[in-house]
């Protein structure tokens, strides 16, 4: 009997609902997974070898491809996630093959400001507390793997101070690569929040004088940021995440010749370190469908999607396969459309965009609410005025679905303190615009509240689809980030740093870059890149500070605003309230 | 059909094993383990649910307990972990109910110098790949938790530089510690040899200014040295470890006063990413015995043994449970006899000591072979003087375990090269010092090679032992050092460095640290701190440069000579060759 959510904590409701939930073992078999197939992790969670099912349904065809994504968001988040898993319940209640592709919770805000990111109320996914914690391991391979290229990076300058080439060669057949010190492009990761390594001094002599590295500015990223994550989200296959592996620019010689993770001969054992972690996860929703979980990057600082694989996979063995897009569509679904569609070559059928009355609220002008603090009285009352004039927010990423050549389907995730005049202004808005809407209670009622939307999003799949791009690799990449920034975002115009201008005329002069996708890295909280600004900003124009290179991956990161791509720990983080019953080993305090 | 380890590597031997290896659900039946009891990662690895059975066994009667530890060792190992993984499958031949326990593999060797850490020849454990590869996840697990510190410590030092008292307890109710930033205990960790990262100044100002860190030194060591690897191994249930982790001291106040991690909140969240990997893992020998996988910690830089929770729930399950202690009975046996035994209250039955003909030609006076390069012509032709020679180091262990009140076994670990009469006269020089000494083929011939040794060790097992330690904690902390020096490594005397000095004078005068236990950081390349000294060195004195304290796993820690907490990498590493099959997904290139 599931607990009510107005009355209950997420995880309480997760915990009661984990007394009765299936076996891996039974959610194997909802798939059709045969046993070779499916490798359990303990009795509730498994990997999915994805090699074995796509050989054997390589001739099935695909199911209905949908992806989720949402209006700009509060920092308290939309729902997104909750509306997936609600939406995967609600297809359940009518008797569809489905399944879920979500992405893994980091260490970073877990331990941070945020709890799970299984979904909230009744459209969670179980077992809660391993999900939030670390899971089967994925993010700490890619945390490995990255870290062993720093490794192979920072020996090796070592090494070819100490030695002459004569001494390499004999020592190890090493040829010296002159490596410039001054021009290193990769950094360190770790799965938290850590401001004090944003920017570090490392190999600093000490006992060992110089066997004690080699001295040299470096940074930590969190570990979702890395571009290791990013080929583990844009992967199609073994055979490509070897080959991505192997392009990953980690400095640059002195000569400005890119050094790749293959010129270290480092990125057959970064692979072999992520073996395991190529295999997608699955777990499942309170109802009892499966829910398919790879790769963890933000969309804010990183690619912001589930994996390639785990959309292939499911699409194989779901006749409704919904996948998810990181923060709001200005930066979740831009990435979905232009990057993971482009890389997969898969079409998606129909895109779901979710929004919260209180979200449209704080675009209309209602105080921001700040997480960890209770929430502004503003939002107990109704005020339909606020709701009208935050749509537009949610008409903009409309407009931008339409973009991709597809249909959107809005959402509206109700709180039990939304009020019908409010809601009755959201569908009014969005059917003037001609667009479906459908309210959906899956919070407070898990599938059975999710009818309408189901409906409304197996409509909407029937619909022809006309998927294309917003840009084509052959356009120089200034332009693209122009187009991004005006189509997408709203800005009137896009202004560089001097060292991302440089770069940029690098890069677009480099074959091998220029016909390589781009990845912004932008704020979340704002279609600008200033958090503070709410609704759809105009007269404002976009900002690079920055911009990296994620050969691997295979695309650029312009860098906007002052976004960092390690995040700082608060003053009051959420690992204070976790604790361990040491009787039973259940954790407490994650939510 | 077995292959012939003459002429097959190891990983060809594992990899044909492996084609008809037992699931992880057959081994569970061999150990009596429930369904609930044993959680599968995968269909060949699991993990045991300790608590389970421990409550389910709490009346049986442990069964016999042995250690397994070897002469000081050459740089390329002495089969401990093979020979004890041979004298499971030798126990096994004679129908014995048996379990290992053995310390998983740390990424740093694995991806620097040494492959495996799996035993050799037709004495390994598999599944191989995975075992070396991070296994089911526990070194990760340190890792984050040990981190996790460290993030609370740094941003603790932020807010607390950034903001006033008053303002502290508004934002989150934080009382001011006032650490001392020119006195902080502990470091990072990462699971890889990096040179780089030992001496590193974290914190340096970027875009964000203050809110980038509060600038000051900092150290990683590698993962298995840290305090939360020890505590792994030495916690007796989750309680127990609930408790260490909360004593682990991080900084002092600039008063002098520890600061812990539960000073900085973050010991039950640390706790909580620890919760899985106090699950010992289970595997099996190429011969289908169980083999409990659990810790990691090194013996010369750490306490070097598996944990008290695989012993203790192997002695439960197993009527015969072999454990193995890092490197040389210097260091290893030491720490087992004087520290794990200690807290773990089980008294041994039996301890083997492992020798080989090459490590006592080596200590007799054969040049030292190196890691990576082919091994000297020396060891290819008969040469008994210089084994009689090198028997000194053999009969100085020996006499070390007869102090802990407990009777040793010499396991002579034989390779295809060793000869008649040099294996007689170590036959000759054991007997003559009244113990037991068998020859054990494992290596060569699995569980049917080691019939002698599993005999010896029966038979050793009944003789009745007055276990002892080496010292009480109320002895002095200098003289318990300077009892570890000369009696059990056989040196002159010991000098401290000032720093280590003062702290063993502040220590001492600490009525909850000086009933600590001690846990030297010595070279296991010699029994003396000096690397470079074979056979049983005399006239030398033992440096002791630090002492660093580990409040929470319950020892302070000495450390001798030049030894570092985090490894460098070499100049022609092993990740150079390890690559992945991208059709079948296997690694390649461990070994």
């Amino acid at each position: 009997m599931a607990l009510n959510p107005i009355k209950h904590a997420d995880w309480e409701i997760a915990e009661e609902a984990e007394k009765e939930m299936l076996t891996i073992y039974k959610i194997g078999e909802k798939l059709g997974l045969t046993k070779e197939e499916l490798l359990p992790h303990g009795h509730y969670i498994g990997k999915i070898d994805f090699m074995k099912v796509l050989d054997r349904l390589n001739d099935k065809p695909n199911g209905k491809y949908i992806d989720v994504t949402a209006i700009t968001p509060t920092p308290l988040g939309e729902g997104k996630s909750t509306s997936a898993i609600g939406l995967v319940q609600g297809l359940g209640k009518l008797g569809k093959s489905v399944s879920a592709a979500i992405r893994q919770p980091s260490g970073g805000p877990t331990m941070n400001i945020k709890g799970s990111a299984a979904g909230g109320g009744l459209a969670q996914c179980i077992p809660l507390t391993p999900f939030s914690l670390g899971f089967t391991g994925d993010i700490n391979a890619i945390m490995n793997a990255h870290n062993l290229a720093m490794v192979a990076l920072t020996a090796r300058l070592q090494h070819e101070r100490n030695y002459t080439d004569e001494q390499l060669e004999r020592l190890s057949g090493m040829k010296r690569i002159d490596i410039d010190p001054t021009n290193i492009e990769m950094g360190w990761v770790m799965d938290f929040c850590s401001q004090a390594l944003r920017n570090i001094i490392i190999g600093i002599d000490g006992v060992n004088g110089k066997f004690d590295g080699f001295m040299m500015k470096s940074k930590f990223g969190i570990a979702v940021s890395s571009e290791v994550m990013a080929i583990l989200s844009l992967a199609t296959d073994l055979k490509d995440l070897r080959e991505r592996m192997g392009k990953i620019v980690v400095a640059y010689t002195k000569k400005g010749a890119p050094v790749t993770t293959e010129d270290l001969q480092v990125a057959g054992a970064m692979t072999a370190w992520m073996v395991d972690a190529m295999k997608p996860s699955l777990m499942q929703t309170l109802e009892g469908q499966p829910v398919i979980v790879h790769a963890a990057p933000f969309a804010n600082i990183a690619i912001g999607q589930s994996s390639i694989v785990a959309d292939k996979v499911g699409l194989k063995l779901a006749d409704y396969h919904v996948t998810e897009s990181g923060f709001g569509a200005g930066i979740g679904f831009e990435k979905f459309w232009n990057l993971k569609c482009r890389y997969s070559g898969l079409k998606p059928d129909c895109a779901v965009v979710v929004a919260t009355i209180r979200a449209l609220k704080c675009h209309g002008g209602a105080p921001v609410p700040v997480p960890g603090k209770p929430m502004p009285d503003a939002y107990d009352t109704e005020n339909v005025e606020w709701v009208e004039k935050g749509c537009a927010n949610l008409i903009h990423h409309i407009r931008n679905v339409r973009k991709a050549g597809i249909s959107p389907v809005v959402c509206i995730n109700a709180f039990y303190t939304d009020t019908a005049a409010e809601i009755a202004k959201v569908r009014e808005l969005v059917e003037a615009e001609g667009e479906r809407v459908a309210l959906s209670r899956h919070w407070e009622k898990g599938g059975a509240g999710a009818i309408e939307f189901a409906h409304a999003v197996v409509d909407a799949c029937e619909e022809k689809t006309e998927f294309k791009f917003l840009y084509m690799l052959d356009m120089p990449l200034k332009q693209r980030i122009e187009l991004i920034a005006k189509e997408v975002y709203g800005a009137c115009g896009v202004d560089y740093a001097p060292v991302a201008d440089r770069k940029l005329a690098l890069l677009q002069d480099d074959p091998d870059v220029s016909k390589m996708g781009v990845c912004m890295v932008k704020t979340h909280l704002s279609l600008s890149d200033n958090s503070a600004l709410k609704g759809v900003p105009a007269d404002w124009r976009l900002a690079i500070r920055e911009v990296l290179i994620y050969r691997g991956a295979g695309f650029i990161v312009p860098v906007a605003g002052d976004i960092s791509l390690m995040p700082g720990t608060c003053s009051n983080p959420a690992f204070k309230r976790i604790d361990v019953d040491v009787e039973t080993g259940k954790v407490q305090g994650i939510f």
